[in-house]
């Protein structure tokens, strides 16, 4: 996929990639190791405040809410793949694990992860196709609704 | 290995390898990244059907039927695998992680993934041999009483 | 980094790498593939026995036993990947995913992971420098508090 292509996708979609996020402790955004690149756990940020808080579920936020967290995590991921792995054309997503936050029983974290695969596909096409985990826990840093981490490729 | 052998063990183990289940959301059943190739998270599901539903431990499942559900879900994987990288005896499992759902204070996420490790030694041999995460979690896609991610290496 | 400049560090800091530990199943300790190794889940244990249990957060255990845990595990990683990747002058860190055992809505995992980041940086300087994850559980092997995964890559 070309960078124009990538490019175009988030215009088309009226999406503008928000500035990487820092790091939250003792540790760096996104690590390379040969033509993989690991980022760092991702939050429902936007400009630094938490959009989504607590658990999905019994009582707490739907599932509607617990996809546009997942989506905000997935923006934050490639905000950062952007910067650091060359632009986006260069990259292709290999395996996403989604943390959700899970309140009781609920049982839907695919559902809420669709949020964060739906947004690659849209942006990336064929190279935003991965492999994926979701799984539901107790709790997330600064009390996230979801965490999202990311393998990428780089090609380039 | 070469592939009769890894072929003669599941028919010694009296195991024949499901149909690779499908994804249960936006994403694919496996990714190659170089010479590693990505399994998403397995869940233990026969046909299309979850076969041990619910959290392990105080009230729940025992310990046995989670090591059941494990032993399944590697199944799974290796379905996956063997569809995915040209056979098994291109194979060797790098990384597995088991996310066990876990009822009150149980601690025994240990034995329940030992259903898939042992496994994975039973038909790969030492190609089978593997890193290993086990952990406890809230609650599972679909109820599931565990999720089973692989990380494998194909040569060839 | 040369090895004498880890050994070094090490001594610095009045560090003494502990025995690697014995997995607690059918797997094994670490796993290389390419230049990446991967180490198996670490729990806070001191020559075989638990140091910190439970979770942390409301009731249980306080951030900064959490973080000590965090500590203690990236300490039996770091011996596993002196044994078997020749030596820490080798390693970079790359990735480092940590499971907080946590209790009710304690959402400090970021700062008890810190225990275990801070760590490398302070052994391995600009070549312990990670991506990293931190998520709440629900419970882990043998009643741990912290389980880390590190994954690593291996240079000569």
């Amino acid at each position: 996929m070309s960078e124009a292509l990538a490019e175009k996708r988030l215009q088309e979609l009226g999406i503008e990639l928000p500035t990487p996020p820092q790091p939250a402790g003792s540790y760096t955004r996104s690590v390379r190791s040969g033509n993989q690149i690991f980022v760092s756990g991702q939050l429902p940020l936007t400009a630094g405040e938490m959009v989504f808080s607590g658990p999905v579920g019994e009582g707490g936020l739907s599932v509607e809410d617990g996809a546009e967290a997942a989506r905000l995590c997935a923006l934050n991921a490639l905000s950062i793949l952007a910067a650091d792995a060359g632009g986006l054309d260069n990259v292709r997503i290999v395996r996403m694990t989604g943390y959700v936050a899970t309140a009781g029983a609920f049982a839907g974290q695919a559902a809420v992860m669709n949020g964060a695969s739906d947004l690659m596909a849209a942006v990336l096409a064929d190279a935003g196709v991965h492999a994926r985990v979701a799984v539901g826990v107790q709790r997330l840093p600064l009390d996230a609704a979801v965490e999202l981490e990311v393998i990428a490729e780089v090609n380039g």
